[in-house]
């Protein structure tokens, strides 16, 4: 590359996937990046930056002026124009569409803009085929024909009524295999499947999930057809809640890749470890009210450990089968008492097993009975405590529209380490006589 | 329901989505889902089988004779049909192949039972359209007439040459635009991603992710085309993928939901609550080797807490970080070694603020110049060691073919719980000199 030898590169990559140039830039620092854009095909430069993830095309963005940038956008789909332009400053962004010659587009882009990114609204395009029920097979033809350059993939062409509303769709499979002289209302489907603008991307992917779907139309609070969302981008929503969720769990507060500056990955990990110290120190006072007993039976101290750790894997256990269970709605519809019952059931099972296995091993190697009584019951005891915390939290988190995947980390840890604690010293004062 | 007022259930159910009658029967149980069953159309019987969790339609399995059970595969694709069968006894299979009328059917299903279920061959469906490229676009739509009825959703007409080996695709778009008398010749594409039928599918699934594709076509090892690959499959096993991950993490080491009964939940949680068991009694051992320590300094006891809890969240977030970038692998392209400088320095930053933190709330509330200092010292060793564990092992899990997931979980918790007592202990004893 250094060598700057363009028509070796330009012939290397054509016909190359974009995707596969994309992943080939992220070894290239961004100057080099810049040389090899200006050497590929605007619609290839336009596929590549669609493809970039968050954090790159930003640094990407700054390096190109609001007129190249537009020049980009004229070759995407307006949903993908409107989340490069998301990334800019509000200044920028109006500079950019300033530039954009296809006003349709332009004001697609636009109308795109003031919806949020996470619900239908903003993850929609506004390309679409969309024919009016009245219609015969050859107009639909006709108009496909003259949408083609704008729609990539059509799935499935959208039938309205003479108010823009949507009544139903038709498949590119009836459409070809329709006589000519056929008409849209004869062989439209009617019972389409919509989401409304205002709709959440997470619900948006649950019914694309639900029923199978590689595109659904977007409707307006009126029926209006407004727009469509493809698949691919509810895969993009699916990967985002499952990173999202894994971060939760490992008690990471933003997005950050290992890429990223030491900085804001220490940034990042920071709360919840400060959570935790806090956590530990609280722990450090309680202990402290039992220093007496230590100091009698230094035992005690040994079996800490212990009880925190089993209660904080209790815990995320218990926590994770219901954030599951809350993704997942339909799976059961047990009311909350029966799976509180059978939670105390699952707990009590392994508590039980748990306990028994902590009696013989204490009593093998300290052959001490109080000691290995206190342990074991106090472990039975917090493995009860700890799936009723485990599964009372994200059920409440979610009450309050908090996501309940908060639950299934650092927080319940935490939260179990203090509970562990108080309930071991409790018994271990009360069967010592202390 | 108890009415059994058939009229009434059967004009209700009409023109309801499969998927939502699915989500209805999750509330019955096994005799009146049989009964719902029984007044609804094959096909639509057909697609809710297809819906159902696999835990429940294993029930429903059992259920069905092997002669019912064939008409309902009649109705579904191939693939679709193999992952039920997937789920009976060897003996039930070939009886319920042997009720399979349509033979191509059953040939069809019989060649995807050859394949695991976890590779492209076993996720492919072999309905498909498929056109030689020495064809003309007439010649192409009979075909796709011939096979209407067979293959549900098109996509992507597949372009064949004489032996059978895939050449290309013809979106339906052009199908549609093209004149009358072009061959497929003219107006296909040549630049088809293919997968091959021994290919995990997690690495088809990040294939289809990557060039954004909504189908994918299978080839054997000699290039022929024998089956393609939906995006609704690849969603599924996105999603599992992404459970199976929570579940690592959570230490759940089957896949049980919440309603299933609590022994198998029992049963999915004991090895790991028994894994963290044993790190905690080995953890009693080594303590017991400071007895003598904490019977002359019990405030050393009181800090065990913050010790293991901060040793475990820096474990899980380092590991969780590295196997994000072990599922991105094109995010980065680091060697091990700045990999590790990097996580070293993101350590220090974390623990010096960690630790001047706790030294001062130690010094405000016990007043203790060396016990400050120990634990304060302890916390920073944790921290760094910790994060060298917790990016270390998924990396070294991944080298040996095991899911770095298994990192994130409990596994790590209970080694940096060790570790850090190891760590604390050992300072302890250094600086009092003890």
């Amino acid at each position: 590359l250094n060598e700057q030898d363009a028509e070796f590169i330009r012939s290397s990559l054509e016909g190359v996937n974009p995707a596969d140039i994309t992943a080939l830039l992220y070894e290239f620092d961004a100057e080099e990046c810049k040389y090899v854009f200006s050497l590929l095909p605007k619609e290839v430069d336009a596929a590549i930056l669609n493809d970039l993830e968050d954090d790159l095309r930003e640094r990407f963005i700054s390096e190109f002026s609001p007129e190249e940038l537009a020049q980009y956008l004229e070759h995407l789909d307006s949903d993908d124009g409107a989340d490069i332009l998301y990334q800019m400053s509000i200044k920028k962004r109006e500079e950019v569409i300033k530039y954009i010659e296809n006003e349709e587009k332009a004001s697609n882009i636009l109308d795109l803009l003031r919806y949020d990114e996470d619900v239908a609204g903003g993850l929609m395009a506004k390309e679409l085929i969309k024919a009016n029920i009245n219609w015969t097979i050859l107009q639909c033809i006709e108009e496909i024909r003259k949408q083609a350059e704008n729609v990539q993939k059509i799935y499935s062409v959208y039938v309205v009524d003479n108010l823009g509303k949507l009544v139903g769709k038709v498949s590119l499979k009836r459409i070809i295999l329709a006589e000519d002289g056929v008409k849209i209302a004869d062989i439209y489907d009617d019972t389409v499947v919509s989401v409304e603008t205002y709709m959440e991307d997470e619900e948006v992917a649950q019914i694309m999930q639900k029923y199978d779907l590689e595109a659904v139309p977007v409707v307006n609070a009126r029926g209006k057809l407004v727009g469509r969302i493809t698949i691919d981008d509810v895969i993009d929503v699916i990967t985002e809640m499952a990173e999202e969720e894994r971060q939760m769990m490992a008690g990471i507060s933003s997005d950050v890749e290992e890429d990223d500056t030491v900085w804001m990955l220490s940034k990042a990990r920071l709360p919840w470890l400060i959570v935790g110290m806090v956590g530990g120190l609280a722990g450090a006072q309680f202990i402290g009210l039992f220093k007496g007993d230590i100091a009698l039976i230094p035992a005690l101290a040994f079996f800490i450990p212990l009880i925190t750790a089993t209660g904080g894997n209790v815990g995320i256990q218990s926590s994770s089968i219901v954030v599951q269970s809350l993704a997942n709605p339909n799976v059961f519809s047990d009311g909350l008492l029966r799976r509180l019952m059978k939670v105390l059931f699952v707990a009590v099972v392994n508590g039980v097993i748990l306990a028994l296995m902590v009696f013989g091993v204490v009593m093998l190697f300290n052959r001490n009975e109080p000691l290995a009584a206190t342990v074991s019951i106090a472990l039975f005891s917090v493995v009860l405590l700890a799936s009723f915390m485990g599964t009372i939290t994200p059920l409440v988190l979610d009450k309050f529209g908090i996501n309940p995947a908060l639950a299934s980390g650092p927080f319940i840890t935490t939260a179990n380490d203090l509970l562990g604690l108080a309930v071991y010293f409790s018994v271990a004062h009360l069967l010592y006589n202390l």
